[in-house]
């Protein structure tokens, strides 16, 4: 399958000189979506005992993925979303900084986790949600992304985890 | 199973007087979350064309549920989140309104569409939700919540859409 022909570049969004990297022609396939959660599956050795997906496009294929390896599901939240006690990360936006949250009960010590989310640009929001499950106890296994941004080198700040995407760009 | 002992209630989250009801433990277990795909799949008797999960955690078991149904998943996002062309329809908020957004391209008219919401409390999203589906042609067999607040009577806002909840407070 050539999964290429699922994302929909969308021209200046979300603002002028972005082409933007829409995957819901690829949600809207049930053979897209298996063929992900396969390729996926193949280029994981380890076993997982949970998988992390990042607010909010990283939710869907996180949750078929701890389906797939049949474990637990935690989403990594923004900031204020999450109603229990927390642990939160900043990380920086074009300008500024803003904060993700996971819950302090969502991983437990040397549990092997499988972090995802749709797409690698800077890899700040990634790095985050790593320092998260690793304050945690959590053992990283792999970070995995549906689209990497190879010019935005994202994959330089998640130095020591294994990364792994599908379709780069 | 009794599915309740998988939500936390947190008290005054997010404000005061509100007794927030946590899903995360549930999403935690593999088995629960089993459980609730299940659960909804045996109170839905039509074919299912596609799946459509509101935004952010609606997305968690209407992933599940078009895998279990086989089928494509459609999100429905915030304002501004969707890149291309979108259908919007306004929801009431505590102070003001806000909108939600589908893609045009979606729902093809005639598709059996089952929306999916992680709480059904005031109605106002899931209606909606349930708006833009029809403007698109899609057929909705059936509204499902993790949660109905029943007090909110949200239930009475979707009046001809057939509602279901695996937990009621």
């Amino acid at each position: 399958m050539n999964l290429e022909e699922y994302i929909r570049i969308v021209p200046d969004f979300p603002k002028e000189g972005i082409s933007y990297k829409d995957i819901t022609p690829l949600l809207q396939s049930s053979e897209a979506l298996g063929f992900c959660v396969k390729s996926f599956a193949s280029q994981i050795k380890s076993e997982v005992d949970v998988v992390v997906g990042i607010e909010s496009r990283g939710y869907f294929l996180a949750t078929l993925l701890a389906k797939h390896f049949n474990t637990g599901f935690v989403p990594i939240r923004k900031k204020g979303k999450l109603p229990y006690k927390t642990l939160a990360e900043a990380y920086d936006l074009e300008y500024g900084q803003d904060e993700l949250e996971i819950h302090i009960d969502a991983i437990k010590p040397g549990q092997k986790v499988l972090i995802h989310d749709d797409v690698l640009a800077t890899g700040g929001t990634a790095k985050a949600a790593c320092n998260l499950v690793e304050r945690l106890g959590g053992e990283i296994i792999q970070c995995n992304f549906l689209i990497e941004l190879n010019f935005l080198k994202g994959r330089e700040k998640l130095n020591g985890v294994e990364v792994k995407s599908l379709l780069s760009y």
